[in-house]
C-alpha cells in the first residue's frame, strides 16, 4: 500500500515535506496547494506534483490556467483523493482547516505554528511515536521543540527511575529567515519579553515528564538557532560527560562533532558542513551538538546545540504519517526508513 | 584632601576612567600613560592630563617629544607623585605591573581582564565596598560580572535569612567592539565552548554567597551584551514581581524601563537612549532591565538585562578609589557622589 | 540682535538642530514642538527649551499637562514669537506646514526629506549661501547631498574656467538607523532599483553646474553611509592627487585622514574617532575622506567618503538661518562661527 | 574520447569544479588532491573520486592511509594520467605548480586568484573562447570579472562598429565567506583603499576593447557580491532599455528577473531562489540582473547585478577545458553542453 499524501501550502515547509514524502517508497504526493499562481508553482511543476488551489472558488482555480499552470481543482477535490494531508499553511487558519479535513474524513498533520490545543495531540519521533499510532490528527512541534526533544528525551531515558530532570534553556534565535531582507535587527540583541518563553514548555506536549523552562532572544543572523541548555540531573544519576556523548552519538538525527578539532566554531561552519552533505537547500535535518561544549559537572549537564529552522521537522512529518497510518509502530525503524530514503534521493 | 590618581594605559577603559575621576571634587588626575606617541595622546592633551610614558627607558620617553608631545617622564616618575594608580593596561602584564606599584608604595586597582588571584581581592560598589576599605590592591570585576552584581546583590539581600539563591545566566555577548572592523562573525552564533563560562562564577569573588553558573555565546552585534537570567529563590521567599521591580527601581545604577510602552525592544534602542542622555561616547553606566521582561513565577525569577561593555565599570573604579583611600565608607554615599559629579560634568 | 528660532518636530534631527542653535551666541531657542507627551519631552525639559504642541487643538495641548509637562501652547503661538522656524517634522506634511509658516509671516527651513519643488530654493553652506540671503524659505539638502557638496564644490571651483566636471557616485547606505531594531536586511545587499537614484542629481539643486548621476544600495550596517565617487575632470585640469588632498584639508567640515597609518579602515573606526571627539550622540558633522583612497589618474579622480547621516546637516541649518536673516553674508565666516560655538558647547 | 581531468586542491572551488566535470559526458575525474587527510577527503570518497596527495613525499602520502583513506599517490602520479589539471590551490603557489604541470606535459587551468602574467592568457566563455583553443595554459578569471564579462561582452557586441564603451563599476563585496565566522566587519562599510580596484581592469585580460575602471567596498554580508554599473555608450548606439533586456534574456548564464514583481529585493531573495533551483551548495552559476534596475538614459546604461562568489566560475572551467582540448570550438555550444549536464546531474 502506498500512502496518498497531500500538502496544503507549498511554501518553505510545504515544499520540503513534499520532497521528503516523495522520496519514500511507501508514500506518494497526490497534490500540493497554492493560494494563487506564483513562482512556487514552477517548483511543483518541475517536480511533477499535481497542483491544486487552496480554495474551492471557481475563479480562484481558473486563475491558475490564466497564468499557464494546470490546476487540478480546489482543496475539496484534493481531500477526496488523499489519505493524509499535511497542513503547511501559514498559521492562524488551523481551526478552519481542521474542520474541512475532518469533514472529508482525512487524517491531518499540523505544524508547530499551531497550538497544541487545536489537535490535542503533538508529535516528535523520539518522544511519543507510539502515542500517535492511528490518531486522526496531530501536530509536529516547532523546530526548537523538536530540537529539544532530540537531545533531552535520551537523557531523560538514561536516568528514568532515578528521579526527574529539570531543564533551563535559552534560545538564541535567528531574527530573520535567509530569504527575508526586510526584518532586522541589523545590530542589536532583542529579548523576547514574554517570559518564560513558550518554546521550552512546548516540549511537555510530547514528553510531560521533562520539567523545562526557557527564555528567548533574537539576534542578527539568518542561518540557525542555537540553544544554551542546562540540565539538572537527579542525585545518583550515574552519568558522565562521556556517557552522555556516547548516547547522543548513537541517537538518530543528532550529530556530535568536536568544534575545535574540526574548526566548526559557530553556526556558519555548521551550515557549510550541511551544504557539503548535499541535501537540497543546504538543509540539515539533524541537530548539531558541539562535543567540546558538553560538560557534566556534579548534577548539572551543560551543552549547546544548533537547530536548522527550516528543516529539522521535515523528517518528523514523514514519521508522523506512518504513526497515524499505523504502517510502522517502531519509531526507530521509521526514522531509519525516512532518512535512508532522503539520502538516496539526494545521491548522498 | 584631594586624592592623586594616575591612569596606566589610556585606551578604551583608561580614557573613560580618567574623565570620571577628573569629574570628582575629591580626586584629580596627576597623569596618564601611553606606550608611545599616538592618536590617543591628543585626547590627553586636549583634556589637560599630564602625559607619561608607560616605560622608563629614556629613548621611549624621548619619542614623545619627537612627535610633538610633552611627556613628563616614565612610569616611575608618575608613581612617585600619585596615591592610587588605576591599571588599564591591556592585560597579561598585570603581575609585572603590580610589583612596580607595590615597590613604589602606591595603591593600585586592576580591571576585570586580570584574574582574582593577582590581587586576592575584587570589587563592586554594591557587593563588598566595605571589605575593600583601606586595601592596597583590588580588582574591579568585568563588565558582565559588574552587571550581575548590580541586580543580583539586591535580590540576595531581599531573601537573606530565608535561604540561598542559585542563578543560571546565559551571556549573549557582542562579538566585536564598535570600533573594531576586523572581527566577526557577520552571520553566525558562536558558542563559547568552555562550559560553564567564567563570567558567572566570577561574581563569587565579590559575593561568594550567590551560587551562579553561566554559559556564553557571541553574536554579530557591536553595541551591548545581554544577559538572560533565571534565579531560583528559596522557598518562602516572600517576593513578587512587583517587589523585585520596586527594589531595582530604587537601586543605584540600575535603569528599569518598560520596553513595550517606551518602544525599547532591543539593545539598539537602549543605546539610543544612552546617546540622548548625553554622556561622552554615548556611554551607559547603568544596567538596563526590561520591566516587562521580569517575571517571578513560584520560586523562579526570570529577567533580561543589557550591559554597556565599555562603561558600566567606570564609576565602580571611582568608588573603589574611595574605598581604598577610606575617604567614604558608605558605598551608597560614594555612588551618589560619583554619579552626581559625572552628570554635572556632562551638563546633564 | 538675537535670532529667535523655533523647532517644529523634536526628533532625531530636531533635537540636534536645537542644541546646535542653542550653542550660538546670535541665536536662541524660543520653543520646540512635540505631537504628544512622550519620552522626548524630557530632553526638552532638561535642556530648558520651552515646549509647544505641534497642533493647536486644545485637547492635544492639554494632554501634555496630563502627563506632567508644561506645554506653552500650540504651533500658532510658537509662530507668533519666532523669527525662523526649522521644520524637522517627519516629512509628507511639508506643504501644509509651509502654508502655516507663510501665513504667520515666519521664515522657514525644511530638511532634505522634502522635495526642492516645495521651497524652490535649496541650501548648503559651501555651494550657495549667498543665493539664500534674505529668502523666506529654503531647504537644507539631505545628508548625502550635503556630503557631496562638501567635497565636490571645491573640486568644481578648482577647475572652474577650464571646463566642466561630471560625477558618478555610488551610495552605499546604512539600511537602518542605530536605534532601529525592526528594519533589515541582516545578511544581504539591497539595490535601490530606481535608477539613477535621486541622491546625486539633488546636488544640482544647489550647484547646477556639477553634472552628476548616482546609484544606491542598502547594506546591513547602522552607522554611516559611504560614497564611492568617480569624477571626470576636464582636459587640462592641472590638478594632482596632492593638490586635491591639500584643497580638502583646507576645506571646512571635511576631515582627511590616512586610513592605513591611523588604523581607520572602515566606518566603524571613523565612528569611534567621532565618539572620542566628544560631541553629543557621538556625532560627526564633518565628512570623512580616506587620504589613501584618493587617487587622480589622467582625468579621473577616485575617492571614498563617509557620511554621518544624523548629523552632517546640523551645522548647515545654523548657517542657513544666518543666510535667511542676512546676518552673515560670508559663508566661511558663518561656518567658522557655527562650528566654534558647537565645539565650545561640548567642551572640546 | 573522454578528457581525463585532475583537480589540484579540493576545497571551495575544487570540489565544485570536480562535480561539474564529473557531470559532463565528455570528461571524467581521474583524481583530486588534498594536502593531508582531513574532512574534505570524505567528500571525495563519497563521490568516488580517486584521492591523491598534493605532494610527492612518501610520508605525506602515507599519512592518508594512517587516517583510513586510500591515497593513490602524489601529484606526479596524478599528472602522469591526466590530460588537463585544474589548479584550485589556495594561490601564491601558482608559479611553482605551473612548472610541474609543464614539465609533465599536462595542460593546466588556473583560477582568478593568480595573476594574468602567470599564464599570459585568461578565459571567460563569452569573451574569448576561441582565443583559448589549443592553448597549454590559461586562467579562468575571478568571480567578479566573470560576472562583468557575462553582461558587458553582449553590450560591447551590440554597439561594435559604432564606437567604444567605457564602464564604471563599483563592487560591493561580501566581507566573509558563508562558512567563515572569524572575519568582520559586523557593523561597518570598508572601502578597498587601493583605487581603482583591480576587479574591473581585469576584464581587459579577456576583452581589451572594453575600457573599465572600478572601486570596491566590503560590507557585512556573507552571501553574494553586488555590482553597481554605469556604462557610457557611444553616440548613435541605437539601443534602448528594452533592447538591452532582451539581449541579456537571450544570453546564457544570465538571469534577468523583475525584483518588484517577484519580491526579489536583495541578494537574500536571490540566494533563496538559488536554493529552490536545487543545485548542490545552493549555488547559482548564473549572474542575476534586476530587470527593473536597468535603465538606459541618453548614452548611459545603469544596472545592478549579483554574483555568487563560489560558483559563477565553475562552468567556465568546464568550457575552458574544451577550448584547450579543442573539442568544441563554438563557445555557445560548449556552454549549452556544460549547463545541460550540470542540470541533469542535480535532477533539475
Amino acid at each position: 500500500m502506498t500512502i496518498k499524501v497531500a500538502i496544503n501550502g507549498f511554501g518553505t515547509i510545504g515544499k520540503r515535506v513534499a520532497d521528503a514524502v516523495d522520496a519514500q517508497e511507501d508514500m506518494e504526493i497526490v497534490g500540493v496547494t497554492k493560494t494563487s499562481p506564483s513562482f512556487g508553482c514552477q517548483l511543483a511543476v518541475r517536480k511533477g506534483y499535481p497542483l491544486y488551489c487552496t480554495f474551492d472558488e471557481e475563479d480562484k482555480i481558473a486563475a491558475f490556467a490564466g497564468a499557464g499552470y494546470v490546476c487540478k481543482g480546489g482543496l475539496s477535490e484534493l481531500l477526496s483523493i488523499c489519505d493524509v494531508i499535511v497542513d503547511c499553511s501559514p498559521g492562524k487558519v488551523g481551526a478552519e482547516n481542521l474542520e474541512k479535513y475532518q469533514n472529508a474524513g482525512v487524517k491531518s498533520i499540523f505544524q508547530g505554528g499551531e497550538k497544541h490545543a487545536l489537535t490535542g495531540k503533538s508529535y516528535t519521533s523520539s518522544a511519543n511515536h507510539i502515542e500517535n499510532l492511528g490518531v486522526n490528527c496531530t501536530r509536529v512541534v516547532s523546530c526548537n521543540t523538536t530540537g529539544l526533544s532530540r537531545t533531552l528525551v535520551p537523557i531523560y531515558e538514561l536516568v528514568q527511575g532515578k528521579g526527574s530532570i529539570s531543564v533551563n534553556s535559552v534560545m538564541i534565535r535567528r531574527a530573520a529567515d535567509p530569504g527575508d531582507s526586510s526584518k532586522g535587527p541589523i545590530n542589536a540583541i532583542k529579548p523576547v519579553l514574554k517570559v518564560p518563553s513558550h518554546h521550552g514548555p512546548d516540549l511537555m506536549t510530547v514528553k510531560p515528564e521533562i520539567d523545562i523552562t526557557s527564555l528567548a532572544v533574537a539576534v542578527p543572523t539568518t542561518i540557525m538557532h542555537l540553544h544554551a541548555i542546562t540540565v539538572n540531573l537527579p542525585l545518583g544519576h550515574g552519568l558522565s560527560t562521556e556517557k552522555v556523548l556516547e548516547t547522543w552519538k548513537n541517537t538518530q538525527r543528532v550529530i556530535v562533532m568536536n568544534g575545535t578539532k574540526n574548526k566548526i566554531t559557530s553556526t556558519a561552519e555548521v551550515m557549510e558542513l550541511a551544504r557539503d552533505i548535499g541535501r537540497k537547500w543546504g538543509d540539515l535535518h539533524e541537530i548539531f551538538v558541539w562535543e567540546d561544549g558538553v560538560s557534566l559537572q556534579d548534577n548539572t549537564l551543560y551543552y549547546f546545540q544548533a537547530i536548522h529552522q527550516e528543516s529539522d521537522v521535515i523528517p518528523e512529518n514523514v514519521d508522523a504519517i506512518r504513526a497515524m497510518m499505523e504502517t510502522e509502530t517502531d519509531w526507530k525503524a521509521s526514522v531509519e526508513k525516512t532518512d535512508r530514503a532522503i539520502s538516496a534521493y539526494y545521491g548522498i
